[in-house]
């Protein structure tokens, strides 16, 4: 069986293998070199290097490697169905064996060198695609696929042979490979019947992209499907890419089991964000919950999976759970799209690209909802008003003018409740007109609970038609579960402008999906284009500060924030008593006494900090006892710290975990005791702006505490966003120095008074 | 348009009405007087009153009062369904008009009083129900259905002639009323060809169940639909009880838009909690969220819609959000219930309800999932195990049975991966049959993502055959959108034991509530055989407390704490600083003083606070400093309180709050300045019993801090469980005297030692 358990591998293995070969990692992506220009400080690629997939789905000439005509053979299957698509997509077709005359009557070629043209794609029927390469390359070829199996899906034995077609693939320049482990996906029937903005289709399995595909028996329109396989070379985030800038792509679902490469997918989405196109996910691994052994706080915070989470919000990447949902929101956003403005075509691979075309005049947010039913109006807008979308209560006027046609006792405030009867007659169409007319209106649903014959029909004809006076969305959940009847089949699935849900859940989700997404795209920036290229001056006094492998004293952790601007308190380390009462007249009374020393963790539970203490006697005792409970633990010190108390502000928590898709990621938290239990934080990958270290703190249930509660003052916030973003400047530049950072915790004092890192801890690898 | 918005009355204004007409509060329950052993403390009745629907549902005789046979009048086509669902149910048939001769041939009487028997079931096609009733009652008929809307869901005047005819049915003795505002889903046709345990249906909108209805298109059997209306006198508790005593019925499955008396529907729920017949309903209002205007922190804390969901949850209420739930999750109920034990038939009206008959062995836990691609089982186990579904490892030994069967390179540990090929022969039924002879295995799941004839047709028919030869649990996720395929629609549909979904979502949410259900039914224990019905020793000492109308001190709050058993601080009431600072050497230094008085709120904010005093003289000047600021902010004191200070323990809240529809409740919380930003909070309706009140610890997100976080002790939950309780018995013995009680905080001593009421405010009613 294709397509299981797909075995692709992460960026880091291959980063790792890039920089012990002594090369610049972002040199290794696709083998090619990237410019100089073209990297951010942290040595990854700003720009996808999009290859020009136009030849993988619309070849000139397509050779079938291993191909075979013998009867029940499965080669003769497969070669079967490209020659078919070979035909529908108007490519010359070349058999290619090294004993057979022909095949279905073509005339066979020995090999590829052979062949009398260069072809654009070549199908590998063959068990172990490594030994074509090189004669592929030579031969010009620009895409190859491969079927064999029993690569890294495997096991390591797999992987490794996966890893040497890999790098044969990235020295055959010009060749680009799809698979191994892939089917014939790509190369199905697709209908052509079909209007308006298609779904473009992405999995990492034949299985589970099949009800996506078939889709189309519901009149819903597919354009490609890329199985993506094992991803030795092309990977989703080409795809991505590339579909992002094809004019008749509406909407981009992908099925994904594992991302390859964290970067590659960021920038893809960066593309797609760029231009509006939508991208609708499974992502599985949501119990991937990511056992990490971390030492700092933040690390443990966050899991593998919140990582993914928040690296596909932060580029409006749409994620979903069942594929149910990731038909019916890509089906929605698609039918939301509009038409591409003109001049949309491709740019070349590594062009920038360019600001996407976006709508003049944004559809309103507002949605409405109408039903022959007051209970099932009442009952739909109660679980959307819960799920967050905006039902805002129609104008008066356009009250009175509902009121025209729908008897004055019923509600048209929205829900509108049409009571039945004016859907069976002229009064029904007016009523829609009306709905979709009003300018705070940009969404439609009709929940219909299923065939009623006298009204349901009718109304599904005029639900239809009223869509296609509009550029509004229309939007049916058909509540029956037969599905079956007529107004279901032909009439609204008949419609390529209404979208027609079976639930009220995946309705829901749809429209808020769009809302979402049109919000994201209106305000999107992207981060690449002002991502640090160069170190700041920061950087090298960090440099200094570095402990190669080890855990750096709190005193120098400090050290490090303070040579990123963050401010820590007034403090001095010292080595003995009598330093420490000249130092605490120095940093000023009440001070805060720690032990300091390079392997020290969980310095309260210990007894290892002293706070208030407000005199000379008081500084000598803690000092003398610090060194006890030092000498006794047996921890080693590099001497005592004698800080400002500071106490009155919001402790939050934050810091930098390495993750090993995406690389050094930032996280925010609230701090204390009940955040420990709450694990209240979010995280971003970067590059990000200020816009998403926002977002960050808005992400926060406990955010409220932020602004005050309880006649507390507004806490800082600019200046814990500004902290974030030093953090994440660190993050950037010391990434691959740094295992974990964690300021914790991080005093946020009232609004104008900043920030202050109270304790940190830093790992160096 | 039947079957809006329907308007039924609350349990409040029905008590409230009882009281002001001097009536016993219970008394009120359908009109008839209960016995006084029937009520717990606080005058409500301990067991639902159950009217015997056998004749509404089977009658031996109908007459419909206003038929017609009248070509193209509503009327005559409502009287040929009653006629032909009379002939259906074997009932005699008699059409009443004062003016017809015949209706569709058959004779008929001027008058109810004029028919020639005594009839089971009235229903009445005239718009004014009313005048009608007294002449019902003389004929001693046993239900009446009223179709006419026009009452309460209407407005004021609507709902005033719904009194006027609810009354009116309350005199009328032996005589039940169906509607107003009702229709003849109850008189539809239902197919009796289908097999296993059926749902029975009630909803208050004929266009919301429909989709329920339409379920047997699918196969699924359907006992009984009960339309309710507006509920002037049968509710939905009624049927809900008469339906957990059918053999027949398997799931109860509701759609609620207003419960109209919160204690009937309690009472209904036990008793199906009782039979272990689930029940699974639609309440519409999550978005009610309550705004309520509570002085106390509970009370704020609690919305209406969050009681509902707690009480349901209290009687294992299964509550779903969309109709599609309703649907998949009822019939997965219904399938999963065993056929009842003998004796079973429903015991009389005001008998007690007898403990439910349980199977035997319980159906183990756990869940399998079970598919011909890894990539599909490992997506359906990742969202599974996301929602808490127990997917158990398979035993080596089972593992290596499977793998008899099963190429040694897939994982067959669960998610179990046929790979494919082993669907097509032999194999496939020994595989399943295997894997549901597992004792770890209750569940069994097989997502098909659509169909591919050489495998789905063969499973299909596998699953269905494997699932006859078992008591265990089979359910098939179809994924394809489609949904006219043969293996679909006819194989699996075709079988009444297979379990088949259309969504990942409904299938967890289907087995999820199935395996809770059972969990909570194998547990269950009635709280009311357990609830109070006498006063206790405090309730006397609590009287003399009671200030109507006004709220009490501090100091009188915690007097009343007290009388229930509830631990206080030391304190003491002073009127003088000299007292003040005799009362700290009793108390015990350090003390905190506080401000008293009846309208105090807010204490902290005002300054009227002061914490760890340790001398005389910080005494004298605490006193000087709060009665100013008393006197500046011109509150007016009954004294200050110098309290014991207790400092280590977990602050919690724990509080009473009046619900409209059920009449006060109980609410525990973490207490503190986040929590009041969390809203960490879980609420009960009495009567429940100990398990319910750590159930309610259980919920709380914050919960771990009870058990010790960062070195800190574990908190004495039994002494909190024990607070909540007694809290608990003062909402029953003073829940209509008491409008809110609120003690914030308590604080939880570490284990062993207790919990202290720190804070109380009493408001008294």
């Amino acid at each position: 069986m294709l397509g299981s358990t797909h075995g692709t591998l992460t960026t880091d293995s291959r980063r790792a293998r890039a920089i012990a070969c002594g090369e610049h990692p972002a040199q290794a992506v696709h083998g090619r070199p990237a410019e100089a220009g073209d990297l951010d400080v942290s040595g990854r690629p700003l720009h996808a290097d999009v290859p020009d997939l136009d030849r993988f789905f619309r070849p000139e000439s397509v050779a079938v490697i291993g191909a075979s005509d013998t009867e029940g053979r499965p080669n003769s299957g497969i070669t079967r169905q490209l020659l078919a698509w070979s035909e529908r997509v108007g490519a010359r077709f070349h058999p290619v064996h090294p004993t057979r005359e022909s095949v279905f009557g073509i005339p066979c070629a020995p090999s590829v060198a052979a062949l009398p043209e260069q072809v654009d794609l070549a199908a590998l029927l063959v068990s172990d695609p490594l030994p074509l390469i090189g004669e592929l390359a030579e031969a010009k070829v620009k895409f190859a696929v491969a079927f064999a199996s029993g690569f890294a899906e495997t096991g390591a034995q797999g992987a490794a042979a996966q890893e040497r077609l890999a790098a044969a693939v990235a020295r055959a320049d010009g060749l680009r490979l799809l698979g191994p482990n892939t089917n014939l996906n790509a190369f199905e029937r697709f209908r052509d019947d079909l209007d308006g903005p298609a779904i473009a289709l992405i999995t990492q399995s034949g299985h589970q992209g099949r009800p996506v595909f078939s889709l189309q028996e519901l009149g819903i329109r597919l354009s490609h499907w890329a199985p993506t396989g094992n991803e030795a070379d092309l990977e989703t985030a080409d795809f991505i890419s590339y579909f992002a800038e094809r004019p008749e792509v509406g909407a981009i679902a992908a099925y994904v089991e594992g991302l390859k490469d964290g970067r590659a997918f960021l920038l893809a989405a960066d593309r797609a964000a760029r231009r509006g196109v939508p991208v609708v996910a499974v992502k599985v691994g949501r119990t991937e919950t990511g056992a990490r052994t971390a030492a700092s706080h933040t690390g443990k915070l966050t899991g593998a999976d919140a990582v993914v989470d928040a690296a596909m919000r932060q580029y409006g990447v749409i994620r979903v759970d069942g594929l149910d949902e990731l038909q019916d929101t890509a089906t929605l956003l698609a039918r939301a799209r509009r038409a591409p403005s003109q001049g949309s075509s491709a740019p070349g691979p590594a062009a920038p690209t360019p600001a996407a075309p976006r709508p003049a005049v944004p559809r309103p947010e507002g949605v409405v909802v109408y039903s022959i039913s007051g209970g099932t109006g009442a009952h739909f807008a109660d679980l959307a008003t819960e799920a967050g979308l905006p039902l805002p209560t129609l104008s008066e006027a356009k009250q009175a003018e509902l009121h025209q046609w729908i008897p004055d006792y019923l509600s048209v405030a929205n829900p509108v409740d049409n009571g039945g009867h004016p859907v069976g007659d002229w009064r029904g169409p007016r009523i829609l007109d009306a709905i979709l007319d009003d300018p705070a209106v940009g969404v439609l649903i009709c929940p219909i609970t299923g065939p009623f014959p006298p009204m349901s029909d009718k109304l599904a004809q005029d639900l239809v038609a009223a869509a296609e006076r509009t550029d509004k969305l229309v939007c049916v959940v058909w509540g029956s579960p037969v599905g079956t009847e007529a107004a279901y089949r032909e009439t609204l699935l008949g419609s390529s402008r209404v979208a027609t849900f079976r639930t009220f859940a995946n309705c829901i989700t749809a429209v808020r999906a769009h809302l979402d997404h049109s919000r994201f795209t209106a305000a999107y920036r992207s981060p690449f284009d002002e991502a640090p290229r160069t170190t700041s001056p920061s950087f090298r006094k960090a440099q200094a500060l570095m402990r190669p492998g080890q855990q750096l004293s709190e005193h120098a952790a400090k050290q490090l924030l303070r040579a990123y601007g963050i401010r820590v308190p007034r403090e001095q380390l010292v080595t003995s008593a009598a330093a420490a009462v000249r130092a605490a007249s120095l940093v000023g009374y009440p001070v805060v006494m720690k032990a300091s020393g390079a392997s020290i963790a969980h310095k309260t539970e210990l007894g290892l900090v002293k706070i208030g203490l407000t005199s000379a006697s008081q500084i000598r005792d803690a000092y003398r006892e610090l060194t006890d409970i030092a000498r006794y633990e047996d921890v080693s010190l590099d001497g005592v710290l004698v800080c400002q108390m500071v106490e009155r502000g919001v402790e939050m928590v934050v810091g930098v975990t390495h993750d090993d898709l995406f690389g050094p990621t930032v996280t925010v938290g609230l701090g204390g005791v009940l955040v420990e239990v709450l694990r209240d934080s979010a995280v971003r990958v970067p590059p990000f702006g200020e816009d998403q270290a926002h977002a960050m703190l808005t992400e926060l249930r406990g955010r409220a505490l932020l602004d005050g509660v309880r006649g507390a003052p507004p806490a800082d916030v600019d200046a814990l966003v500004e902290v974030v973003l030093r953090v994440q400047r660190m993050a950037l530049e010391l990434g691959d120095q740094i295992a974990e950072l964690d300021i914790n915790p991080l005093m946020v004092l009232p609004r104008g008074q900043g920030a202050v890192a109270l304790d940190a801890l830093a790992v160096c690898r």
